[in-house]
């Protein structure tokens, strides 16, 4: 095949001009899902498919489903999402929607037949911010979650999805899951440090971690700092100081990729004079391997057991959140090695560390990912970006892989 | 001589009695100094002292001297405070003023004729809940603050203290200090408890620990919990729980009474899957030894650098309060020792964790306190408690030690 490019200053171009849509008085970029901002974003978003000459068909939950043509065989689908975090960068999630179109109207310019109908998404409430679950538009269209439940989910503002979507005018008709991809492959932005730090552009990801979050309680019993000698303390503090400490022990120490982060704590009565009675704090762990990741639990839970009777003190935990890692499909991930390698490009197998809706889709599709670099690791803030030359050799990856896909 | 026990019925009606003024409508304690409760508190004070043929004389920075009689000599002083901390239990404080009122009544009752006057104090403001600095009526005495200063200082609800003080009727028309006293004894419940632990009803304070204050800020970066490998991180979070680790086994493994308290902690952003940029603590550490306070502090500036190093995070510290420790006078601790034997009552020599009046006074005449087991250890609460019986027995060392210095 010769080799084809997209149109790169126009991709840039359109992931700028959506990037100022939905921007408050301070010039901060805020695209909660469903909200007028979205809408916008949104209305954009299905004006450059049409113009592209695409059918848009939009679902009962929102997804935006831009379609080359028709789908009597079974599509090639890229995809993310295009709601944001409150404050945020203009790439995460855009950038793969915007790549994704650029990708099937290269295709296109080139007249390339393909084999199969190509179609780019853009899911519904990725982010998770205004209505939970985060991943929420590619949950429902793999099956996990029923449309009806996901359309009564209430935001932190009190508005139902179901009626906000219709609101804005993107309620649609199809059902979800109506479209059913014989590949997913989406393009994003690493949102961590690596591919920076090694000087490497694409990422060729093979899997996505595994989560494990708890809250932990450990309760002691307030006394006075002064008046209470040590061996007398039941200190939540100090027991809570010592699960941290061992966690990031744990992690560092631990030849694999896992992660473990204690990023909330709270202490009660929490004054400079009171031995802490109650300690609480989160635990986020995360392992691309299920059994690594149940070993850090198993470790976590024994090392509580030890110390609540080692500082007299009361332990629980309660679960908050559990995924299982999610492996991508091995041929679709050699096929974005084999595409950064006849462009010249290094590339790195790599783990994704966030969720992302190729996770939800991967139950449904062969499915895998493509990640750029993130200057300094840095996301979810208006400092996110990357390179634009990084962003546009991305997504000629993609347009490497999509088309190969297509052609099968 | 022969022995004399006080009125222990009266003394425990008066600690009742005093401890129901300045209840709220929930039935909970609070007489916060200068405030309309402690104006009542204070109108109840002074009665009793006029019925014992006190001479009640109140001095600028609303010090109640109960005088019997004169000063014609240095007086033996007895002395604590009638003010509380918020939702407070009825002993702290009140014990040692009520008993030393009924320490004079007895003597006056029994026909002694001491060689020396006999004095018993309330200070103003010992707790420091509504005006800074604590302990500040004993402070002034002391000539430790102006009194122009101490009466300037504005509270937690905007009020100034001499305003406060005047506009209850207590702003007096004595020098501070007018009163130097020729011994000073505070008899105090515990506040901890050692006493109660090892089933000693009578503590012979011999000193006061030092205590040195901190508040520590550490500065990493703030990354995702879920992209961001352990070995990228500047995890404040992780740096402050390992300084916390620290102190508590630094404090456990030294032979010495050292105690280290974290009682307060702050993470930014706090939230469960970012990496902590900022952790902000307090170190509460105490020594009877200055050489040793000394030493826990330069082990602490130690861990810090190094731990500034290994987790690359920035760690700067702020003095928030140091004080030395106090040493006692070695005559009167042993006359509380003595007078315990005599009554049958076992006693131990021991260091207060919390401070005092006694601890200002110390700077200005021979001081010693005598403690009471408190139950539990609990203070500053509803639920501080102390037997009837160890009120009693307290008051009667205090008795037998007031006795003995004013014979002199």
């Amino acid at each position: 095949m010769t080799e084809l490019s997209l149109d790169g200053g126009r991709l840039l171009g359109r992931i700028q001009q959506l990037g100022q849509i939905g921007r408050d008085g301070d010039g901060r970029l805020t695209r909660l899902a469903a909200s007028d901002a979205d809408k916008q974003g949104r209305d954009a978003l299905v004006a450059w498919m049409r113009e592209a000459g695409l059918d848009v068909v939009v679902d009962r939950i929102g997804n935006i489903f831009g379609v080359w043509s028709g789908v009597d065989r079974q599509p090639v689908l890229i995809g993310s999402h295009i709601d944001t975090v409150i404050d945020a960068g203009v790439y995460d999630g855009c950038y793969g929607v915007l790549a994704g179109l650029a990708v099937i109207e290269a295709l296109k310019a080139a007249d390339v037949a393909p084999a199969r109908p190509i179609a780019v998404a853009a899911f519904t409430n990725e982010e998770g911010v205004r209505f939970a679950p985060d991943m929420m538009g590619s949950l429902v269209h793999a099956g996990g979650l029923s449309v009806d439940e996901a359309l009564a989910s209430v935001g932190v503002d009190g508005a139902s999805l179901g009626a906000e979507l219709a609101r804005i005018g993107y309620a649609g008709a199809a059902e979800p899951g109506f479209l059913k991809p014989r590949a997913y492959v989406e393009l994003h932005i690493e949102q961590g440090p690596v591919l920076e730090r090694v000087g490497i552009p694409i990422g060729a990801v093979e899997n996505l971690q595994g989560i494990s979050w708890r809250r932990v309680t450990i309760e002691g019993a307030a006394n006075h700092a002064g008046t209470t000698p040590m061996a007398m303390r039941r200190d939540a503090g100090l027991a809570a100081a010592r699960v941290i400490a061992f966690l990031g022990d744990l992690a560092k120490a631990s030849p694999t990729p896992t992660v473990a982060t204690v990023g909330y704590v709270d202490f009660e009565p929490n004054a400079i004079n009171v031995i802490p009675s109650r300690a609480i704090f989160t635990v986020d762990l995360r392992d691309p391997d299920e059994g690594r990741l149940q070993a850090a639990e198993a470790a976590l839970a024994e090392y509580l057991s030890g110390l609540a009777a080692a500082e007299d003190v009361r332990i629980s935990t309660e679960r908050l959140a559990r995924f299982e890692p999610v492996t991508f499909d091995p041929r679709i991930v050699e096929l974005v090695e084999d595409a950064a390698r006849s462009r010249g490009l290094a590339c790195r197998r790599m783990t994704s560390g966030a969720g992302h809706d190729a996770q939800m889709i991967a139950r449904i599709a062969p499915t895998a990912m493509i990640f750029t670099p993130s200057i300094g690791g840095i996301s979810h803030s208006p400092r996110e970006r990357t390179e634009d030359a990084d962003l546009i050799a991305g997504a000629n990856v993609l347009l490497d892989v999509v088309r190969a896909l297509a052609a099968e």
